[in-house]
């Protein structure tokens, strides 16, 4: 029998209209959309709830139409590779309370074992019980390939798509160009093009270099559109900041605080949250597992920053990050406090007010009602 | 009567030439237009007095004629928000020694209140001593109004601009694309027409998102073109950089320290000074008005990174902030040595020297130069 | 005689053809070329060696052919300013130990003693043992010109470029737009036609400005494109973060910590490494010499971010910053032991591996690859 974590019951399958900053009336359930992963990497929408002025102007009379934009939301809190040539440590997944656990195909496998995980992850597939259970109760089960550039992917992808059972998200790594992005999604809609009408297959991008960095804006709303015009057989879910890759080729080394990395981290998060899209963006591994005291700060570090989710390379470390990535209970208990004493201001005309020495105005209830909501979602106990 | 600043004395009418890098003879009054605010957010030119090598070649034949360049400088170290709906905290005003007083429409104005607000600015702006007086002397009398993207902005342009005292200012939030900038424009442009002649109502925008902070370069750039375009009706002052609504958009919260902003702040700040306008960069709010050693902190540290002046939501935080916006005496003494050792040396032959243990060269001489002269502009004593 | 770093032989010679991201079996070579500099400013290949996929596509079969991409790598781990005009200090060179001693015409002499300046130079360029022995040696030898923009560079150009002897590496100021390097380009290439066949006469630019820091893609796409049409006679080596100068342009004060500009030198960083052409990243001065404690936290952290080289502005600072720009003994050691055990595990079929707690992926055995590989360019010892 399979242990979920207890914030995890069925993934949510509710629906929220993302109608940007268009209107403040209907600011909750938008800025829910957008920023409901502040606390925890969960928000409601994915990328077809969402309108984009920027890119998709004609996409908004479909936003507003319920039917049209169902995509239900995956948390990833937690994403822990799992070598896809090792049966040991993939037998002990079920045992994992982690949100997305992945197949690993890239960096994690040796060169000459490549064809023997691709073969074990196909079987896993088809065949574990706990692969079955996790899809049936709308929980993540990834698999990451091969760069394109490595000339892998190709043979991978193959061998993942001839599988009777889909995993639920790809993960892509080393995005560096628009031409990898549009061969991906070829291959991809021609693979799946039977199964329309079914949940889409979700993507998830690696930005691993200075120049994909430096390339984002691009590269994301190449991989927005390419989505949009899958006709639902692809959803863009979220982007990876590779860390060590991205350190590797600046000519970086790392250290725990991760200084190195600020501006890389914070470009890229701006880059993400720009897209108005909910899209999910995770935030680098911490190295030394064992050091579980120094993880638990730079996952809340990351939480607090904006990132909704971290990797993760060893099971020791998953709890820490997906508590990190869970809203607090005394900030929960202020979120809460802060809705109702403005609620009862607003009843009574006044807009910006005082509440424990700080200046509450909408801005600030607005991110108090993203945890409040959150919470809800992922059923953590309300006062 | 009111009291003001020892700091404020009537706003300095002098004027000054930029021109940019391309003498290092002018550098001292290029500078000083370019970076006066290097201290304390006061410098001597606005967007005419400057020319942009990139957005405006046409205009350096302008620039090059005092009388088409005539634009005094408002200095704003403190910019500090009344809620325009109640009349008590208005009636304050005047005992208040803040650079920039707030009469505010948006976020402190709850939405069943707006039209209370409304009303209430366009009397004061009639009939109040304070803003005669402010604008008799050359002060800021400021206006935020709402966003466009609320619905609520042309009704706030109506009532106020139908007021027979305008405000100095006008402040606009959550600026996002191009078109909201001509939208405005032309409606301001239109009610304004009758005033040609006058001083040119000043501008002063907010970017309050991830997608308006990566866009920022573009829309500044359109600002300035659209206040060029104006002839003289309108004038861009300064851009503030919105923190508490960035980070409900990226989904990040607020920390004292501020490190989830660290790069928003930066690459604002960037953006701001690289159209070598003398615009001036306005920094984010402290949100916990009780706590002023730490907002000293903080201000210091927006001084030091190049901003201009800070947001302010209590009358308690104006002081500390509209000090550390000015230059600390033995910095001004400092800069006086410098500047004095550097002229004897130069007479001399020599490049640059030895300090204080410290190599000066012309980058290091050039601050001095401007904490000097900016010292001299406020009126603090010298030597 | 000429004392030389203990690191320092003759310049190595070996050439290494890059190969980008395109193949994980040629990541070793790639990387040591992209990457060399890793820890210390140096690595293997300069811009002929390299293809960057987006500006140069054409030229990746020149790649392929080694007799077309020969071109030695220079260290710059310390580039130390010595004031052009003082003959005291000149003659004081050859008993420094630093990889790149800099004959300053810019910021370092006064304006009354430019002319001085350059005449100096010719005849130390002409006559000086240390230049024929340093050149002789494949070390450096520099000369910062003034910029285009002060109208001193035209006649530096001609004092200079008339000498019998030519510096290896030319230092370019303040650049702002790509008029100025087109320019610079063509009057160079024009001073130099007699010399095809020689070694390229090396270029180094500065950054110093916001307006340049946001241009710099641009900037520098341009600079390679203009070097890789000048036939051999020119070639871009690096670039240098102006830092006093960039401060006074945004109006920020330097700190010993120099948080004011940790956005800028980690996005110049990325800037620089985006390109994969082994450009040189030179990071900012520490203005305070007698501490050497900080300059000493400064230097590693700089090295570890990914800069190649620190400026000097004291011969105290050398050995310093040199020092922190080589591998550390234990992060060496670490790098071998990590090597070999890749080594091992990888022969056993095993991809990531644990090593002393942490685990080891692909990109952090690149890391180690290219540690080990940059120790052993630059003679230091090996277990």
């Amino acid at each position: 029998m399979m242990k979920l974590s207890p914030y995890l019951g069925r993934a949510s399958e509710f629906l929220i209209i993302n109608s940007g900053r268009s209107s403040c009336l209907s600011s909750r359930s938008a800025l829910l959309a957008r920023h409901g992963s502040t606390t925890s990497g969960r928000s409601a929408a994915g990328p077809q709830d969402a309108n984009d002025m920027n890119t998709s102007p004609k996409s908004s009379a479909a936003d507003m139409n319920p039917t049209s934009t169902r995509h239900t939301y995956i948390p990833r809190r937690a994403m822990m590779y799992i070598p896809g040539d090792d049966a040991k440590k993939i037998a002990k997944i079920p045992t994992l309370i982690v949100d997305c656990p992945v197949l690993e195909c890239e960096d994690g496998v040796a060169l000459n074992r490549k064809e023997e995980a691709r073969q074990l992850i196909h079987k896993t597939l088809e065949t574990a019980d706990w692969v079955k259970e996790r899809k049936t109760r709308g929980l993540d089960v990834a698999v990451r390939i091969n760069s394109f550039q490595s000339g892998l992917a190709d043979q991978d992808l193959q061998s993942l798509l001839s599988a009777k059972t889909l995993p639920t998200t790809l993960l892509i790594p080393k995005i560096e160009g628009k031409e990898e992005l549009r061969h991906t999604a070829h291959i991809l809609t021609e693979k799946l093009a039977g199964r329309a009408g079914r949940d889409p297959l979700r993507l998830i991008l690696y930005i691993e270099s200075a120049k994909a960095l430096l390339s984002m804006r691009k590269l994301l709303k190449t991989a927005l559109k390419v989505a949009d015009e899958s006709h639902n057989l692809l959803a863009l879910d979220g982007v990876v900041f590779g860390s060590d890759d991205y350190c590797a080729d600046i000519g970086a080394n790392r250290s725990n605080e991760a200084k190195e990395v600020l501006f890389a981290r914070q470009y890229f998060l701006t880059v993400v949250k720009s897209f108005q899209r909910s899209l999910q963006a995770i935030d680098l591994v911490h190295i030394d597992f064992k050091d579980l005291d120094d993880l638990r700060r730079q996952s809340e570090e990351g939480a607090r920053f904006g990132f909704t989710g971290k990797q993760v390379i060893h099971p020791a470390q998953v709890d820490v990050v997906q508590q990190a990535y869970s809203p607090a209970p005394d900030k929960l208990k202020w979120a809460q406090e802060v809705v109702e004493a403005f609620t009862r201001h607003q009843k009574e005309g006044k807009g910006a007010f005082n509440f424990r020495n700080a200046m509450i105005d909408r801005p600030l209830l607005l991110q108090a009602e993203n945890i409040v909501a959150y919470a809800k979602l992922i059923g953590q106990p309300q006062r």
